[in-house]
């Protein structure tokens, strides 16, 4: 195909492939391998031990669903965590809804943070807005010690693999009901449903024994593995499926809609099955 | 990564990759390239034009959504035809429902039918079944010389290049109108909204100018271009949309449920947006 590509290997079989223009960026962090490249096809793109993160052209998929589903869910939520997230865009679509007075964002990855302010500055310009917190810690101690203080937590990271390995345990979600107020809701990202069905249906078993409501949604991310992406929702009080229909107000997005905030739960049979 | 692997290149600068076992079959046909892989992650597949067109363990998603939305929608449809879709798979679907009396399948390709025959029994083992009629015709002309015959047409064709660039022109969707009874309803696949934003906007633009009742649905395909596939619906009376309740009867499936079939029209944005 001539010229530099990048694959993926998503499974030890499959995986995506793509051109590189250039590479931006590479370094062995602290805690990961990461890289910027700029691709033909998805512009500039950060990668986190060999593995898609975000990209210019399709990263307002993720960013967006992670954010409004559970801050419309919410009817009033003011302070709100990102656990990850460190390349900021998250922390952008929280800040299109003005009841929320401060955005905590903890990466364990500094190095992050800073290449992402560099080389994708339209997802994390507003890393420095004032309404927002950036800490460089460990999510997980955060959350430990955290109590009573938050009314949305988004868990934004890596693949339960290297540092995000804690984070996709039943003491994580345990630690983030003690870090939410007592209406508090989370949302976290639980993979694919066609190479990860174990993960899902794990994850869905320990939310569910520790908070009353727990929901699974999906959206669609062409450069993640099989191009459909879960999140996992706990909440403490608020349904996400039964929000009223005042409660949305205009924010501009690309892909979520107040019709597809409901729809997103309905969910493919072979998926729905690995909720029940 | 060592072995055998094949790259589908999806746009001239991304594209999927996999691990392959073995080439069951490969062959230059009238018509197009014809290669039946043993894959490591899918299963069987079958390729035209290095292209995949469909695998066992993915088979289902499309197949199930091509064939139920439709016959759902329609209160009693007896007559039924396929376009393409010689390996099978919308047949077995459309055979779930009591009601078809006949199920007319015109692949232009009789190579297809054989080696997925051969290849993959599961999918095409019910082109046997005494409902089916098997033509290896061209399914343009087939649609030109047909009159107020059938009560669904499902257009299972390869991408608009190649042998099935008529499939997608103005001509053929005022044919399938002609071939349609009075309150028939049609569905073709439209490839995906990632990369191919102009040609889904076309096909809504003409079938509108044709078809009363206009839609566009999805679902996730996870070896097609970025996992988001569309569906385009032309309808003379019936509104997908609008099916009542006791419509719906048990049938297996693995994708589709009733909930599915609205929900699958509930579009992201940037999707809604080519349809306005």
């Amino acid at each position: 195909m001539g010229g530099l590509w990048f694959t993926e290997k998503q499974t030890d079989h499959f995986g995506i492939t793509m051109e590189i223009k250039q590479t931006l960026h590479t370094e062995q962090t602290e805690f990961q391998k990461l890289d910027m490249v700029e691709t033909a096809e998805w512009g500039n793109m950060l990668l986190l031990d060999d593995m898609v993160m975000t990209s210019q052209k399709d990263e307002f998929v993720y960013h967006e669903m992670v954010a409004h589903v559970p801050l419309f869910t919410h009817p009033n939520p003011e302070n709100v965590l990102v656990v990850g997230g460190g390349d900021g865009g998250v922390i952008r679509e929280i800040l299109k809804h003005p009841s929320v007075k401060k955005a905590t964002l903890v990466d364990i990855d500094g190095k992050v943070i800073e290449y992402s302010k560099k080389f994708l500055p339209e997802i994390a310009g507003e890393l420095e807005n004032p309404r927002v917190d950036v800490q460089v810690d460990d999510g997980f101690m955060h959350i430990a010690k955290s109590e009573n203080q938050y009314d949305v937590i988004m868990v934004d990271s890596t693949e339960p693999v290297g540092p995000a390995v804690n984070l996709f345990t039943k003491g994580f979600y345990a630690g983030i009901s003690k870090a939410l107020k007592e209406d508090g809701i989370f949302v976290a990202q639980t993979d694919n449903p066609w190479f990860k069905a174990d993960l899902i249906r794990e994850v869905q078993k320990d939310v569910k024994e520790i908070f009353p409501i727990t929901r699974l949604y999906i959206a669609n991310v062409p450069t993640y593995p099989s191009g459909m992406w879960t999140f996992t929702v706990g909440s403490k009080k608020y349904d996400p499926l039964e929000v009223s229909e005042d409660r949305f107000h205009d924010i501009e997005t690309k892909y979520y809609t107040k019709e597809l905030h409901k729809a997103a739960f309905v969910l493919p049979k072979f998926v729905k099955d690995l909720t029940e």
